[in-house]
């Protein structure tokens, strides 16, 4: 099973590559349609049966005792991730889910054929479309679909950044499927993925047992001053909306940030943008996130107080627009316990943690007991070709994975 | 008098329009030359002899006793200022200072055909070449070559932003004279000017007495940090390079920004600049300003011990390029103390100020004793369409300036 899932995992790595080398599957692109075609035929070789979605969600179906998957106690065990990637992107983030979903399908296949146990429910690995959210927002659109929080007609319409409608690019490329979004509800949900952050490298484990996944809140913030000569204008009679951005971001760096609150200005904006004019205008993006949403909402509620007091005292106009909102996720407890414990008996140091970033995952927690697996990324890289984890690791979040799915279906 | 400035910075001001309507006459372009041409032809009609030297600079000279200029004691008494401007301008910024200067003359001239009483000294008004410095580097050019700080040769060499050689345009617009630079060393300079700033309007004063003109360092500033994901990299493991930046920032305003000191970042630019990335980048400009050198000194000295702190303590490399700087200047007492008396005698409302702007006068200060005469700017506007000074603030001015000519050359 290892040997497929690296060889797999480099296969997969090398479609979608431009002349220079960079990795780009944009959503329903044809660089996307040759990693799914090459993902859909591993899972016909292996011998699951592949449905596709209205939406583009791919399903590799295990159900040896062909069971009526709709009935409750015949809900399938559901793993899996996405393939599609952001521009010029590292090759584990997305396809691990999905491959080391794949290896545990073929794994427990050949025990079943060794021991003739079968198993209790069918079990099925997803290839969620669309989760970067590059080319059509939102991200992790087709587990959205899935999961009911985004009608499926609202999604084909979707407008791309090329300008193109995402029903039409889906039918071009031949993955829009006949079976209805959400038709596979899931008893249990389980997601490995490479963590895209530090924690695990920092520390020293091998596992992530990801209890939650953090509350997101986006804003844009614009502060309007005066320009005015960066020489002739005396300090007090200054309207600097550049240094009103500069002590918003002191005071989230000092007043926000915390144990759990992360809070980041990644794009910043002065104008005129001249070297001796004050500016008179910031235009800045804010990024709170926590797993608590009381605790997120009060890191926004200080913001925004923070935000006014500046506004009354130095002449300045700020106007704020959120971009985003979501809520946390809560992951089940009962599946940490079983991801905690598997590692345990596998001799991987493991520790809980919170997502940072967003996944299919979170989606499917609106569905059913749901949770995550991360392995550890060299130097907190992703969305990068710098992006890597060791292959060791690599293998140890599959053996978790593995070990949890068998379990969820007796064997 | 006052009904010819009035008229001739109007009509001058409509010269080097463009469809627009917007006002630009950049350094030795036709526009220039077309107001070159029209402030030569008001020199020649009022009776003024007109010499050009050879990096452009245009005088027109009253020396009704065809005295030689070369001697000490008939060095002239010399005003002027300049008449180019930055794109899209407006009208006072420099067009005042040269044709206040013509309209004190000229009232001098029929003061001595009334009384007959000749002046002690020849008095000079001045257009200095290319005092803006947008099309060609350095800004005030005119009068650092006519003070000897620049040599002809290189000023000529000079490879404008439009990849013109500034000779070339300079003999194309037939403002390549030949008079030797720097040959009129007058006895006195005084320079009046529209203060391109908020203060005699904030305090309601009409004549601003310049003392001394700030110091300036400038200097570009490049943090370098860590791209990492927004919401899985904790805090405490970040390199952020916006956040440092946002820190330098506040530095400056909490701890160099005084009572003299004034500190601007105007210009700044976060990589990669993406909501959900810390910035691996920040690349940002400081300027500083003080009419004491040894108080800019202390700012910069505070500065650099700020910058080796942060980059102690964060995982920050820090680098830092000094783009400019300039010493204060110190303009003469006697001429202040006159231009105070001047205006006392006015019944105008005057404080002594400094200068943050450069002007054509810091260079002439290495001459001989010299000094400035502000106006007030209507909200401190300057380099803009909208800049604007009171017509009653405007003859002041020029009152006070032919005054003050006046009691030097003894009339």
């Amino acid at each position: 099973m290892t040997g497929d899932l690296l060889r797999h995992l480099a296969e997969l790595g090398n479609v979608g590559r431009d002349g220079d080398g960079a990795l780009s599957r944009l959503a329903f692109t044809d660089q996307d349609r040759a990693g799914r075609d090459l993902v859909r035929d591993w899972f016909l070789q292996a011998g699951l049966t592949v449905e596709v979605d209205r939406i583009g969600n791919i399903f590799g179906i295990w159900n040896p005792a062909g069971v009526d998957m709709s009935r409750p106690e015949h809900r399938p065990v559901m793993t899996g991730s996405h393939i599609d990637t952001v521009r010029n992107a590292g090759i584990y983030d997305g396809p691990l889910g999905v491959l080391a979903g794949l290896a545990a399908i073929k794994a427990l296949m050949a025990r079943e054929a060794e021991t003739g146990v079968m198993p209790a429910r069918p079990l099925v690995v997803a290839v969620f479309g669309n989760e970067e959210g590059v080319r059509y927002t939102p991200d992790m659109m087709g587990s959205l679909v899935h999961a009911g929080g985004l009608d499926l007609a609202t999604a084909l319409d979707t407008i791309g950044t090329d300008g193109s409608r995402l029903g039409d690019e889906l039918s071009r490329m031949g993955y829009a499927g006949d079976t209805v979004p959400g038709t596979f509800r899931p008893a249990a949900f389980l997601e490995l993925h490479v963590e895209q952050g530090p924690v695990l490298e920092h520390v020293g484990d091998v596992i992530g047992v990801v209890e939650n996944l953090q509350g997101i809140s986006w804003q844009r913030v614009t502060i309007a001053g005066t320009a005015n000569h960066a020489g002739t204008t005396p300090t007090a009679l200054r309207a600097d909306a550049g240094l009103a951005a500069a002590r918003v971001q002191t005071y989230m760096a000092d007043h926000l940030a915390g144990d759990t609150t992360v809070a980041t200005v990644g794009s910043l904006t002065l104008s005129p943008g001249v070297i001796n004019v004050i500016p008179a205008r910031a235009e800045f993006t804010i990024d709170l996130r926590d797993p608590d949403n009381a605790r997120l909402q009060a890191a926004e509620q200080k913001l925004a107080a923070y935000l006014d007091e500046l506004s009354t005292s130095a002449r300045l106009t700020i106007t704020t627009e959120q971009l985003v909102r979501f809520d946390p996720v809560a992951f089940d407890e009962g599946l940490c316990t079983r991801i905690a414990a598997a590692a345990d008996r596998r001799g991987l140091s493991h520790r809980p943690m919170t997502s940072g970033a967003g996944h299919d995952a979170q989606m499917m927690a609106r569905l059913c007991p749901t949770a995550m697996i991360f392995v550890p990324s060299r130097d907190g890289i992703s969305h990068n070709p710098a992006e890597h984890t060791d292959p060791a690791h690599l293998i140890a979040g599959a053996d978790v994975l593995l070990d949890v799915l068998a379990e969820l279906v007796g064997m």
